[in-house]
């Protein structure tokens, strides 16, 4: 399989620091997250890479003819791996998100059959694409325009013992389909295996939670990211979490619904525990009082969500 | 049973506009929404009206050692059901919540055996209760200091056919736990009985999306609404909708989220397609772009989460 890498110089923010910015193509994609993938780059904490990533569609589907009957087998193209040198089983990989640029002046809408949370509806018409347009930072959906918002749909690690398709996602991350993995954003993941294996791919161009018609608005991009990690963290991960702008999100995948509220809410207690010193029944009822129960999506083979806590609420939980 | 009811004159506004608002106090409670209830009150479309409502506990938690081992059997007084002349079967019953104020310088948040999203975990300490003082507008959790924030729990109307605890929220509203039923806001009811026939109780001082722990800050309030009827609706209602400062979200309770939340996004499909002009299909994959699936409660005995959509994306669906 080819492997195309290559490096460029950027120059970055107001005072022109000069920085290397590794560039890591979509000739090489994953379509299964497996314990044992090879990398197909090795880099260094605190590297920048550019990640070009295809649509989760590998760009099948470009009129409104392209229908698309079952999901595909292989969906969800993710780039990568890459390993991060150092990065140990139970040590934590942070990877910062700088950027997400669109490579495609439009996307796709698509509704499929035995898909998404209307598929039992008689009014549903699948298999049905709808192409968006994007200028200026808006795309149309029909006559109507919506502000160009981008995200990462599947980002994860090889996990510890099982494979997972890119459809879905798991405490290895995966299909999360969290609209809080954007720009600005850092997502933290266990390390399962040595060097993490970081992947990436299935981007949209603007998503709302829930993702209920099964995609957003499906495209490839190109993601600037600081990979990093975080060594004998202060509290280990058993599943992704997210710090945003604003808040610390903690991110869990079940079969149900209940069950991924269950470990999201309990993953965030054990934070509120750790680095605010509550014991958990205190961090328990806390949470029931500030941050919030958020969706991400309801239409993968497991359903994720995500419980929330300001930042000012919860410090640094990873470091001492 | 006493009913102690008067009305007092209001001035309310920059230009002093008098008006008068009928108090409802909580002498009336019901505990639970049942079809054939009697009014305590009949009002007209567009009175203002102060209700007064009880913490959902009727004031048996003073201090913490104050325990609660289990789910009452009456819980969440609704202080009511006043009838609005004139409101049918089929119309909608509009109610907008103009002010909550906390009647006590306290609430309390509790943890019950057997109830709330942890119940399962050995860590809980069940029961459990903390008081939370309240001063300046900062309720305190232990050594926190979180910002007064109310809303109404337990809010609705009389069912079609049957009754239901004021525990159990439904399509007639009840115990909703939805953190938007708040100042601002104007929920919509389904009239299924003449009258309406609208009580609420169970106010928060403060509770974040999910209710995780099986509680906000409980606490007695005032609350100033304007009730109002819409006959002949442009679209009729199933269930209750709310309307906030930037917001039209539909709600929906059910035995599971899952099943909560394709009725919550059937019905803002439904709305798209009346207002909008969307087809069915099209209006379901515009809302997995814009506008968000929402959690409201996870542990009542059914559960409950609302699908969002801006309102510069949706004109008012209930009026031609």
């Amino acid at each position: 399989m080819m492997e195309y890498i290559y490096e460029r110089i950027y120059s970055i923010g107001r005072n022109s620091v000069t920085m290397t910015r590794t560039t890591v193509t979509d000739d090489h994609v994953i379509y299964e997250f497996a314990p044992d993938m090879d990398a197909v780059r090795t880099v260094q904490p605190g590297d920048s890479l550019e990640v070009h990533t295809r649509d989760s569609l590998d760009g099948d589907v470009q009129t409104e003819a392209d229908l698309v009957s079952e999901v595909p087998e292989e969906v969800n193209a993710a780039t990568g791996p890459i390993a991060v040198a150092g990065a140990t089983p139970g040590d934590v990989l942070a990877v910062t998100i700088e950027d997400i640029r669109l490579r495609e002046d439009r996307g796709r809408v698509l509704v499929m059959p035995g898909f998404g949370l209307q598929q039992g509806d008689e009014r549903t018409d699948a298999p049905r694409t709808r192409i968006t347009e994007i200028e200026d930072g808006s795309l149309r959906f029909n006559d109507r325009e919506i502000e160009v918002d981008p995200l990462i749909g599947t980002i994860g690690v090889a996990p510890a013992e099982t494979s997972y398709s890119t459809l879905v996602p798991h405490d290895h991350g995966g299909n999360l389909d969290t609209s809080d993995v954007s720009a600005g954003a850092t997502v933290y993941f266990p390390v399962f295996q040595p060097g993490g294996l970081l992947a990436m791919g299935d981007s949209k161009a603007a998503m709302a939670d829930g993702e209920v018609c099964g995609t957003g608005v499906e495209i490839g991009t190109e993601i600037d990211v600081t990979v990093d990690h975080v060594p004998d963290p202060a509290v280990s991960l058993d599943r992704p979490v997210v710090e945003t702008e604003t808040a610390w999100k903690t991110i869990a995948s079940a079969e149900t619904i209940e069950e991924a509220c269950e470990a999201a809410n309990r993953d965030l207690c054990r934070l509120l525990e750790r680095a605010e010193g509550f014991d958990f029944t205190d961090a328990y009822m806390f949470s029931s009082l500030v941050g919030d129960l958020e969706v991400s999506q309801v239409v993968d083979p497991l359903l994720t969500v995500r419980n929330a806590v300001p930042k000012e609420r919860l410090n640094n939980p990873l470091v001492e």
